[in-house]
């Protein structure tokens, strides 16, 4: 599929089930990508050379999943001024999903992170695709070909309730 | 400046005080950017008009700050494919803060909002040129120049310390 | 069942499983209504046209159920001055529920939404019926007949348990 | 301003700093009301004998606010089978308002309360006249009046800000 | 057993499952007490009969459990001079349980809830016997003997941990 | 005042500041207590003395206010058969009083601690009052006074409400 | 395997089966330590006997685990001045956690826990080691070599996912 | 003072006016310490370089503080086996300190981080002084002078509450 332009990486093969989601949607859109675990507490010098070859590789953006105390998405953020999409991922013993959430958004000031929504690998992937469709038309029409696919899901959802009825649909 | 490649909107001028630290970000790096306010709730045939010309107006991100039920990141996010920031505002007769940041950062599959943390309005700003500097070398310089900037902003307060003592820095 | 006086709407057709005991208490209650899936973010240009031709199309409450991020009701609310009654949907990757209740209540000054519990549509159906009997007399009879059967059965549990006795209830 | 058809009570004169708000907004569309103190917990009788008269005296719609452990806005709507607007109000010693927002919001099948955002007092003079407005037309004419002032509102803060400029506005 | 020194009412039938451990401990101890269902808004009318006589029909502590925004507890409180003991129980729908902890706990000044863990009737029976013991000498006895048991079962498990070792235990 | 019903201890004097309210309630009633300073984890051994000797030096309720990890109301719980009241103090770094709310709250099977609101100081005495009057038919009548004292001064705030008007009220 | 440097102890039988992660670290690393079971509410003089002996009988750290309002860590470390480490258990009935972890990590100046994640066990057995560790060498390097253990499961894991690649992994 | 055993690093100068409550624990007791700035975000190279030196330099503990998404204790601790002691510091726009205290305690199985309560760096200082007093008799000594100290301040304030009357203490 060429060069990758966007690197998935998470702290645990455990993460794939949900990672993998970011894969697929680019994959759908034919970007290329690369994915590969990546700790920040069990190889922290993996991250610090996966962060820093990260542009010169030509990765244009990063996501980064990781659960409880999740440390990777910010630090691969803080060696890299490439943009940084971070999914917190609930695992077991996570407190409902909290300590992932606020040890990715809550970045301090000169080191953001783009954070999604829990779990929400799929929308790290979209994400990753707007990113590069700002700029790239090709892309951007795929983009909007994709919202428009989301509508006319929900208009035949739609139709299916008025057909088959409310109790039953 | 030339033309807006970012546009900054919030839900109320009273916002502003927040959200004027993105505005401050792109000035210090010289990117064209517009401030405006639309609101979800009170002009939402505004909201609509300024997501949908967003991109053909010439704009590669769009950063939307509000705050309490914070519809408008996820509302732009809905009529555009182009990456949109959110930024949690907390305000007044908010409840800490959660309602804003739970109302950005969780948005369903398919359409996501880069979320930052609350009050971040600065990394919105950030992440915003980090978004264009994934393409744009120039942008990227002033990126890794900035981060350099905060590392010897550390290091200095890390020689204060030294150089007064603990008791006294 | 003549024209619709509530409005049922929801953001997908998996919150149909919660949002049909609203359905299902205007039914027992012989109130006309209609169902139909509208989503914020991924029909952004049906809710709007949902919302503008509510009143004139005759429907006098309208009740919207969201999950997550949970945009829909405090948008209907910002197109229509009909009052609109907010559920809560705890979808799956829901933060425990927090991010729709969150996002459905803390509406800012301006544009209230009546919300109900988490997953609470059978009160949102029935929350409706009391808006219409505010003014309508047999409407507000049946209500009073139905707080009546609520109290009987509260009662008769009462007496279970004294026959039974509290080992065996 | 002829009989009430609101009726605005609250657990504590205190309250009233935060509820009359609902009563301003009454105030300005000229919807006749009333305002009382009625605490659920230290005149319960007096709470019984309110909410069982309402009806019958013409009220229309009930607001009820109070804080902590707030029982006065379910316990009303208990009594009566017109709707009830709950007002959370975050008292002194409130743990940060979530004990008023969920004693309120989370009602049990059969007895909702139609719940407004922590200290959202004007949202629920709005929302009374919203259910008024359902079969009222001068009143629906009134709210749209008053969606349009807010909408200007928004519109000129946003010329504002293009006057002055986004540093000074 | 002789007259019921003790009431255990609950909101709900389902409530009994988790409150049935109240009265299982008062059936240990040989305390005479009574269990049924009162609900606060359902049966309102039947909740002030019911605290009203209380003290008079020979009662001297109400033990009281409800779920999701629980005002039982609270609103018998505001009617008897008695003690009165709540039991927060985790129902469908709740929020993690925090609505009824909430309900039941931030009682305002003057109006006092015992309040107990979590789904803790058993606890709730317990003090119940405390209140009792408190002058009633034989009861402190059987308190002093259940105390004892605890510290013996402890004693008990951790022989067993170190017979069969931790591994096995 | 004779021999001390009711011992109030707190963890630290710095919370006399809120637990006094305790003992004026006690005072007002003209039920004999006494207040001391135990701390669980800087006087463990005077705890145990505390707790031993209760019962025996004639204490018939004792109310333990601590903030933070609250340990004091379940180890002196853990130590007598006398009931505990337990009243979470909000002291400075505490987490929004959630930590002195659940440390003291959440009791385990067996050994419960009746809580009050986060700084429900005077509930406590009230409750500990209650617990005495559950057999002392005088202090039952000083309580009842004390209930119909509430009861007056709302109705004297709701007849204020309507003489001075809502607005100056 | 020589004198216990470790003890480690929980508040219930229930907890071994967190709480034996501890011990199968520090047997992994042949660290001797020893198990029991010591309930902070059910057996306080046990639990004091086990605190104030602990540095006489050898041990170095203690490990302390225990559910809802966990007060066992805390009271150990009020009794004795080793390094207490607290887990805290997520039991049933537990608000998801939030009781333990804050009724243990929220201790009060002057008397630390090091508290570890919720059902964090097998960390406060790495944590007791690296105590231990601090000074003798030959943990360290034992610590040392468990570290490139953890870093090679990592890295074996990446390869695992380049060779089957990410949607078989 | 001799060589440093104890290393407080913390990410940000601002952070200086909380922990130095662990520096002048550390005064007190006479071990020799070194206080310095490094930040996970802003200057990640100087924190793997002074994470992978500090035990060759001779340290034995390092208290680490940080706030919001609060990665320095937690990064510290993947690169040195060292006991890492974390404390959470409430910074500005923190989320009441649930980021900071999340984002410490709850890293994962392989990596602990000695977590104490929010803004807790004294009793940082004091276990840092308890782990070194784990083996050294003449710390372990006057660490149980400590204890007596704080011992000695509660009987004190309970003697003045005697004294001086509750109401006037």
């Amino acid at each position: 599929m060429g060069k990758p332009l966007v690197g998935i990486i998470m702290g645990s093969q455990s993460d794939l089930v949900i990672m993998k989601e970011a894969a697929e949607f680019l994959d759908e859109l034919k970007i290329p990508f690369e994915v590969s675990i990546v700790s920040a507490h069990r190889t922290p010098a993996r991250m610090v050379a996966y962060a820093e070859s990260a542009r010169a590789r030509g990765l244009r953006v990063i996501i980064a999943g990781a659960g409880g105390a999740a440390h990777l998405p910010g630090m691969i953020a803080s060696m890299t001024s490439l943009p940084v999409i971070g999914v917190p991922v609930k695992s077991s013993n996570s407190i409902d999903g909290w300590d992932s959430v606020l040890s990715i958004l809550q970045m301090p000031s000169g080191v953001p992170v783009a954070t999604v929504a829990l779990n929400g690998a799929r929308n790290a992937g979209i994400l990753a695709c707007q990113v590069l469709g700002s700029t790239d038309k090709s892309i951007a029409r795929k983009l909007d070909q994709f919202k428009k696919s989301l509508r006319e899901k929900v208009e035949e959802s739609a139709k299916t309730v008025i057909r088959k009825g409310w109790k039953k649909a």
